[in-house]
């Protein structure tokens, strides 16, 4: 299995089969076909056995699969059995907001660490963690064994603070800034698009009739 | 066609398959296959035909899709050939950060409202924006003809702003307060978890070597 060759979607909907798997374990379902699971998924059954099998051969042909056991590999294929540390730098609106977002953590995601370059900011407590200069960023990512950073400053500085996170050591990034990042093929760069949440929702307003 | 019967899901691959094909139809790609259009978008030729299958019968057997049509067909489909009016409520971080967001008016939304009830806030501008007291809320949103609400306030109060915006007359609203909200059935709620957007990269941290 290479993991370059998995497409970010492929990945997105190990999630969403892993969220539900969750749950049907929960209630202590304990197998499932790739029908079924497509159907609570919104996906085809044949989506559903594609993406797995991806990563191996998890159904048994007439019975399914076995939910307790594909949670515990999607866990693991997916990392979800560890907490990672991550690094947030640019503490505006955005940056705030996501550092005072609740959920992070139970993503296995801890925000250990915040930077700036504003003076005005510089020093300031936001929840439990403390704006820290830029330059500190190379000492704070190795002595807290940081792995994901977090972008949110303006377009304009994104590429240099992007460069300052690799040099640091960063190999996983998270990307809100409007502006696509360059950076060698080991690093994993991912752009979230805010506006695309809310796209969705015109579809609702000419539908709703 | 019922858009009550039509998931999410099938909708957020609506506007990646559109995506895809306006990128197509920009550099005069007339047609497409099933086969192709899941390759771009890591789906397979089932999923697609699936999806496209809930609006109608767009694909020409053994020639694929006419690609300009079906960009068209989508835009209508999705409500894209329409700017809707949005108002926010909540001008916290999160708040602040989306009224400053771009993007949001290249995908056919336009914040023109925004509503919070500390008096601190209350009169500052952000961007273009005069934030509002929250008891002009309907007054504003008959007036300017507002038909998206976005939800960016603390958990514990968003179900009230939830029931102000219903009461109002909005019918769509995007939540980002971490908290189910309550609703009768004709009111579209959207829930965002900033959180899920850094989770797979966790994936990457795992697979990398």
């Amino acid at each position: 299995m290479n993991s370059k060759k998995i497409p970010q979607a492929v990945i997105s909907r190990l999630f969403i089969y892993l969220r539900e798997l969750t749950e049907l374990a929960k209630v202590k379902i304990t197998t499932i076909s790739s029908a079924e699971l497509g159907d609570r998924t919104n996906l085809s059954d044949a989506q559903v056995r594609k993406d797995l099998g991806y990563f191996g051969n998890f159904g048994v042909s007439g019975s399914g699969y076995a939910v307790n056991e594909l949670v515990e590999a999607l866990e693991k294929i997916l990392g979800k059995n560890k907490v990672w540390n991550v690094a947030l730098v640019g503490t505006g609106h955005l940056g705030s907001a996501l550092l005072s977002y609740p959920g992070f953590k139970s993503h296995g995601l801890n925000i250990v660490s915040a930077f700036d370059i504003s003076p005005k900011r510089i020093g300031k407590a936001i929840g439990d963690i403390k704006v820290k200069p830029l330059e500190d960023i190379k000492k704070e990512i190795s002595g807290k064994k940081i792995e994901i950073g977090i972008i949110t400053v303006p377009a304009k500085s994104a590429q240099s603070v992007c460069d300052k996170l690799i040099e640091s050591g960063i190999e996983c990034i998270l990307n809100f800034a409007p502006v696509a990042l360059n950076a060698t093929e080991n690093i994993k760069i991912r752009d979230v698009d805010l506006s695309r949440e809310i796209e969705t929702l015109s579809y609702f307003l000419v539908n709703k009739k």
